[in-house]
């Protein structure tokens, strides 16, 4: 299987040359965390039918040596099932099943508002031929013009960056979602910021954002893979005045991930939340 | 070391007899996942210095045959290490970085909202002795009165429902959170269930909601450990009108875990998102 190291991936790309869809680029990094060298197809929206032979409508797809595979959660399946000896994506079950749960949040909570920011502009930057299919399908699922939807971002991006702070505590206490080494957790998360960098025309996190340390080092993995040139900044979100703050700047300080090493770890706690009382605790 | 397989454990419970915090129930579990025998020391929330002999202030708190291990955290990460050929409760690294954003996320999502649902039916509940504490504590923590928190619940209880998709579509998918066995990721998430099954004296669930299967299978596990008296019910909200739906009754049919396995599996989505578009995408 996969003759010379190589697996057939077909890209999902805009006018910039940056793959477009998170799980797209989620299995860009899953068959280079196998090991992998990439024999790409590249292409847009427009004519998945015809490019993979009436295999798919839909990307992600790989061919590794003849065999079509289908789907990001079943390509990783099978790239772990098939490569067991290369380093694992999911190295055990509960990591799937914790993932997929996080995943359901993460795009409920920061990758589908932020579509809803950029989806005008999203349209703008795809391929000519894919304009109309972006333009008439999104605004399908989406119920409004692009340019409705997309108006009055700048008043959303605030609440979007200050919803993440799930991702950031867990970083503050483990380099990677997959703990001292990266694995499919970080690249499915990674792939809604890197879906967002290839649209956003104007940043969504705040410069000093506690997720940069993991984004730069998530963007640096397998030779620089998610250093290319047509992405947009993430990081130069100003805070305005009235809006939530972009993070929590005591993240860490408190909380249910504090860790209690005994009294003197929670004395200043109890302190303030008993003050006043007429006995102790 | 865990003389005659019994590990002290040091509960935190109210006057029906219920252990009350998260934690401490997800601790309760994972001593259970490893086979011991509990050794319990009851208690509420008043004097736990004294009656730890001045080690915590905090629970939960176990002593393993002299050895004191406090924080959630700390005697999951004790237990694993010191008992690594008994069931490990954190499979893998990436199980508790990925569990611990989940759980950064349910806190916010469900658990803190339905204690401030709660919160004055929970200081009532309460030993008498803690009744104080939790009043003044609470009432700190939060900025008001329990009974001004805790008042028109019963138009919040939908949305904190509706918000609990990431683990409907994931217990749709597996069995459990620790994949085809439960795990601590299931204890813990589990933890704030029954913190809340402690305190509600409404439900808070759907009679039909999908979790209810899942719940029930945790409630059994380690000998039924979680049907205890003095739990009220988790499910029996009426959906009323005008409220969001309790839960997604489209839940598996799109979104993103739907498995592309061919074009057959997307034809319907792709003829209602371009229905109407003058070429074919």
């Amino acid at each position: 299987m996969a003759k010379d190291n190589k697996i057939t991936f077909y890209d999902l790309a805009i006018s910039t040359g940056a793959t477009i869809s998170p799980f797209v680029w989620a299995t860009k990094y899953a068959l280079k965390h196998k090991g992998f060298d990439l024999d790409v197809v590249p292409g847009g929206f427009t004519g998945i039918l015809e490019r993979t032979g009436g295999k798919t409508e839909r990307l992600p797809a790989i061919v590794d040596d003849g065999t079509w595979v289908l789907d990001s959660w079943g390509i990783v399946e099978y790239l772990d099932a098939t490569y067991p000896d290369r380093p694992l994506l999911i190295p055990h079950e509960s990591v799937a099943a914790t993932l997929k749960a996080l995943d359901h949040w993460f795009w409920g909570a920061a990758v589908g508002p932020w579509m809803r920011c950029f989806c005008a502009d999203y349209r703008d930057l795809s391929l000519p031929q894919d304009h109309e299919y972006i333009t008439h399908s999104r605004e399908k699922m989406l119920g409004r013009k692009l340019e409705e939807i997309q108006a009055g971002r700048e008043d959303r991006l605030a609440g979007i960056s200050a919803a993440l702070e799930p991702l950031r505590s867990t970083l503050a206490q483990h380099p990677w979602l997959g703990g001292s080494a990266p694995n499919y957790a970080d690249y499915r998360i990674l792939g809604g910021f890197l879906f967002t960098a290839s649209v956003c025309k104007t940043p969504v996190l705040a410069p000093d954002d506690p997720l940069r340390d993991w984004l730069d080092r998530c963007l640096d993995l397998h030779g620089g893979l998610g250093r290319h040139p047509g992405l947009f900044p993430l990081f130069g979100l100003e805070q305005r005045e009235g809006d939530v703050p972009l993070f929590n700047r005591q993240g860490g300080l408190g909380g249910i991930y504090k860790r209690n090493t005994g009294p003197a770890s929670t004395q200043a706690e109890t302190q303030k939340i008993t003050q006043g009382m007429k006995q102790p605790a």
